[in-house]
């Protein structure tokens, strides 16, 4: 079929994944209209409380590196070379993300990173921004789009194709799932039973940062935890992950006595970094934690779901934004294979991509029980050394952290299958010896044999 | 604390779970107010084209017990003693549901069965009915709810507690959905990728069954299936279980030519049966095939799901009415164990019951697969002969089926656990050995000491 590059593309919701989309399919000179719900957030102070800064890794990467913006991004990162895990005495642990050089992550601000991503699609003459323009619902067949403008007014908006980057409360999904019995619509959403608040470290004297600045923080507490991940003014961006209910639950921790006692016993090395505590805790809401799957993601080949609207993750994995980034990668990659014909496109990349966002998905939600009561035991401990030494001394050998974060050339499926397969090996290892007494090239030598 | 039962208690959509439920809860003296969206079916014609007869079994036969209408439910049944398998070539073999006598299923109306429950609760004074009231949406902390009249108004309906029995395309469980943060409300729905369509086949002459009665007749053909129960008035309900696209789509079987071709290559000995398939195929629907579960069932105490609003589940074991029906005794034994206290009611009965029609929705689905293509299979026929021979010498033996199917006291979860236990360890043997070189009593207490 032949190039139809005048096609128009209408992408729904300009967070960090429909703007790097839409900034991908102007380049391609694709007639891009990216349309966004809430106002322009490079004229406005952003809402405090909800995550503000993210982990970067080598998938989101190299996502940016296809739009000519991996440079640029990376020197507003924070690199965090692992997770520094806080006692309840005050002890301090680093623990590596990687045992090779050069392998770690990055702390980002999201809404920096938006409006870089907002920037760079406003220097196309062929892709048009249009702020508090609010999704209402999709006419799937004919890809018609109904908006709400800021005055109040029903906007209808015709393309060629529509992409729904609308996010884990995705409108364009919501059409989908009224079309259910057509579309044999499959979906799942799954909530923890742990929310989320966020607090704020400020910056020391001088915009020195109080604590070390290059890890990612980590207060493990078996039922629950807090994390902090670094700020480029100096500041980090606090985490508590809490049951509502019980002796730690949100709901317990009702007043501001009860709340200061609570951080006192179970997290003084934070509490003296927290000067604004009772402020930000009773100003902040309660978020909470959900996995968002669905199939299929295209209808009629006239729209199509990409992001968290169709595989919204809980956070733990520090993989969300990047899943999301990879998406725009793997359908760019689709789209230059069979540009032309939007049906195949939709349909080899959704069928590509969707055992690999749940197996990201099934991942993270692993990983929320690993950070929260694993980290301090003592055969997962062994097993984090056992995987540093591996990855030092064998180029090719990769725990299952450094196949889904540093590995983007492989599907997430795979990571997860060769990861598990791996921990089981590693685990039963550990939980038998000390590291000492473990043969790290028989260790190695089983390993690989494992993967046939 | 008192019992209360003057309460008022609001129960959306007269299906049979609903009408059961409240007939029940009339028995109990409380005020009971049943809506539903359709008009009277006891007045009316009923709609062709959509499932008419049903299996009814010993789960639903206790609960149809506990309001007093077993036997006269069961005058209206017809005793179906085991699976009718045809064979592409005319073959017939009848495979039991059971080794013992006694054990079997029961063909039954739908809507007959719907009429004799209505008619029930119609006699009672505390229990008001009300037709073609349409159900938006209900307010959930409030326990108000608000219908469409036949007069197209608005009507406010104010209970204690409201219950929704109001299907798988539940409105009550969309107001929990519209609530998902403040109840962290999972959901999902999955479709199988094959759908069904009914036909019928006529009474013979002077009202008798062309086919043998006492049967759930199958025609199993590895990617498709179609299956019959029979009617007391001599016919059959036939169910076409198949794909939607590829040789045997219902999008490929789309002229009278190709149907009457594919039916005389694939069922040759039941379209002699058929005098009008092609009016019946091309003037019923196709419908499509799904799984849905959640939790919570309940919200503020205040609101509940019972029956298919709650756990909608395929029809391949049999037991969706069995499961609906088997949720109100459960119900209502909960409900004499802490009568006044609707919140503990809900609570306990929404954690009792979720792990059990969860569990029936996973063995309705590997039944699927088993009546389309494993019926036929040689392992599967000797587990099938030496499941019977067990039954018929052992009184503590049951199959999978049986205890699905003929053990009410089982809860579904150990009959799944129990169940795919004696499954693997029986396919290993017949896998290896014909049943007469089996010997039985080996089997029976290597099955007896694998539970423990």
């Amino acid at each position: 079929m032949a190039k139809t590059t005048n096609d128009r593309i209408l992408i729904i919701g300009a967070g960090l994944c429909g703007t790097l989309l839409a900034v991908r399919m102007a380049q391609r000179g694709y007639e891009v209209a990216l349309h966004e719900r809430l106002s322009d957030m490079r004229t406005m102070e952003v809402a405090g409380g909800r995550s503000i800064n993210l982990a970067l890794s080598d998938r989101g990467l190299q996502a940016l590196a296809s739009a000519g913006l991996k440079e640029q991004v990376l020197e507003a990162c924070i690199p965090m070379h692992g997770r520094m895990i806080h006692g309840v005495d005050g002890d301090l642990r680093l623990s590596k993300y990687s045992g090779r050089e050069g392998e770690y992550i990055n702390s980002v601000s999201r809404g920096g990173l938006n409006m870089t991503l907002l920037d760079k699609a406003e220097s196309f003459d062929n892709l048009t921004l249009t702020f508090q323009s609010k999704c209402s619902h999709v006419e799937l067949e004919s890809g018609v789009a109904f908006f709400q403008n800021k005055a109040g007014e029903t906007e209808r908006v015709e393309a060629d194709v529509v992409i729904g980057t609308d996010g884990a409360g995705s409108a364009v999904r919501r059409s989908m799932m009224d079309r259910t019995p057509d579309l044999l619509f499959n979906y799942s959403q799954d909530f923890l039973r742990t929310g989320y608040k966020e607090l704020c470290i400020p910056p020391g004297d001088g915009g020195t940062h109080r604590i070390d600045k290059n890890a990612l923080h980590i207060w493990p507490r078996g039922a629950f935890m807090t994390i902090a991940l670094p700020n480029l003014d100096g500041s980090f961006t606090v985490t508590m992950f809490h049951p509502f209910e019980g002796e730690a639950g949100f709901n317990t921790l009702n007043s501001s006595d009860r709340l200061n006692a609570f951080f006192e016993q179970h997290y003084p090395d934070l509490l003296v970094h927290l000067p604004t505590l009772t402020e930000d805790y009773f100003n902040h809401p309660v978020g909470v934690l959900g996995t968002i799957k669905c199939y299929p993601w295209q209808a009629f080949g006239k729209a199509l779901l990409l992001g968290d609207a169709a595989h919204a993750i809980v956070p733990f994995y520090g993989q969300g934004m990047n899943a999301s980034f990879e998406d725009v990668r793997v359908f760019d990659e689709t789209v230059e294979r069979f540009e032309g014909d939007w049906e195949k496109i939709f349909k080899v990349f959704q069928d590509e991509r969707v055992g690999n966002t749940n197996a990201i998905a099934d991942l993270a939600v692993d990983n929320f029980q690993e950070m929260r009561d694993k980290v301090d035991d003592i055969p997962f401990i062994r097993k984090r050394q056992l995987e540093m030494q591996l990855e030092r001394t064998y180029k090719d050998y990769y725990s299952k952290y450094s196949l889904v974060t540093f590995k983007p050339g492989l599907p997430y499926a795979e990571a997860m299958k060769i990861g598990r397969m791996q921990d089981d090996f590693l685990l039963k290892v550990c939980a038998e010896r000390e590291v000492e007494d473990i043969s790290l090239e028989k260790v190695y030598q089983e390993l690989k044999n494992m993967q046939g």
